[in-house]
């Protein structure tokens, strides 16, 4: 039976938080930039939410980054000329180190594809950046909705033309796991414990018996 | 000013009508190859058309090919065991000899996108075949309609981030480039002149003034 796999990107593929403190920092030199990029990233669930719960008609992630970004540059007391260019911090994520060629790998068992909340756009430009070798973009822009919502898993299973239970979705985030579980994907998890830094709580362990779970793409590609 | 180039993709790509033809060979040696792969696209639109009229909601062009691939075996007074499996040849179609090193050379001018009426799916298993090195897959299943309706144009531009100016749609078909004008996309002709055979008398010359006009992917690529 033909299988894909399918991706969380921010997080899971792709360390956010030191690349857009890296672009942070060369543009606002004077603020903290690891700050700065959480505060920017902890406007990222609550702008999906009212989408999500029908409050706002869908916008892509591009647009929501641009207004939380004014939120953020307000809170930390700066101004910046050009905003534009530093949204596109989003399309210069670092991948984790065995990204490339676990996804290599991997794709000799399936497709494998992006399932982000990250527009087409955005997921072709850092595929560009980092050399993710995808066979196709999918998630929030082919379903108009954000996960964890139930239609974004089963829509990119459609569009890939495969049912649910040929699906894999790949997630450092139980919680991504727990809603693509709930909508007949099988599901697969690899921890990434600093990507929040080094203090980080959440998601260190798996909390379910999910499909697979691997310490890196390497040993994903291994086991799947 | 980022640009993105996307494409139509049967005939303007890839060279469905001898593709079919191969797969249909293999499988039902005593037909017409050629007449049948003619049926089997000439059942195309007006499948399409009903969708596009609003007569039927959105259902992905592999559906819209397994349907059509019962009346042509009807037609044709063929029965067939594994219609699914022939329905695949639609993801075996080669590529035009100059498409891989033509869109190789573009897409260090910009973006490369499909913009087609075949499913995400589709798309992606046809690029692993014919090692077309897409940076995303767009058209009909981002937009859920198909193409010539001018949504499909103008969803695939905003998918991809980008304004409709920033975008040339390229097909060897007049009339996907004159929807295409009409959305406020960039233009680009090439001719396929045997997409339908050696008698072909549909769209060997570009009808209008289409932004740019080239024989081949290469020239394309040049003249960018």
């Amino acid at each position: 039976m033909e299988r894909a796999f399918i991706f969380d990107v921010f997080g899971t593929c792709v360390d956010w938080r030191n690349s857009v403190a890296r672009e942070v920092r060369a543009v606002l030199p004077k603020v903290d930039a690891l700050a700065f990029a959480d505060a920017w990233r902890g406007e990222y669930q609550p702008a999906m939410e009212r989408i999500r719960a029908g409050g706002r008609g869908y916008v892509p992630l591009d647009v929501l980054h641009l207004e939380n970004l004014d939120r953020v540059l307000a809170r930390f007391g700066m101004e910046l000329e050009d905003r534009a260019g530093l949204n596109r911090a989003w399309e210069k994520l670092d991948p984790w180190p065995d990204v490339v060629s676990g996804l290599q790998v991997l794709r000799q068992k399936g497709l494998v594809a992006t399932c982000s909340n990250g527009s087409i756009g955005m997921m072709a430009r850092l595929a560009r950046y980092g050399g993710l070798p995808w066979d196709a973009l999918v998630g929030a822009d082919t379903a108009r909705d954000y996960k964890p919502k139930r239609d974004v898993y089963l829509r990119s299973a459609e569009v890939l033309g495969l049912g649910p239970a040929a699906v894999t979705m790949v997630a450092a985030h139980n919680d991504d796991l727990v809603a693509a579980r709930a909508a007949g994907l099988r599901t697969a998890f690899v921890p990434r414990p600093t990507e929040h830094g080094e203090g980080q709580q959440s998601d260190l362990e798996p909390s379910e018996d999910w499909d697979l779970i691997a310490e890196d793409f390497i040993e994903l590609a291994e086991k799947a």
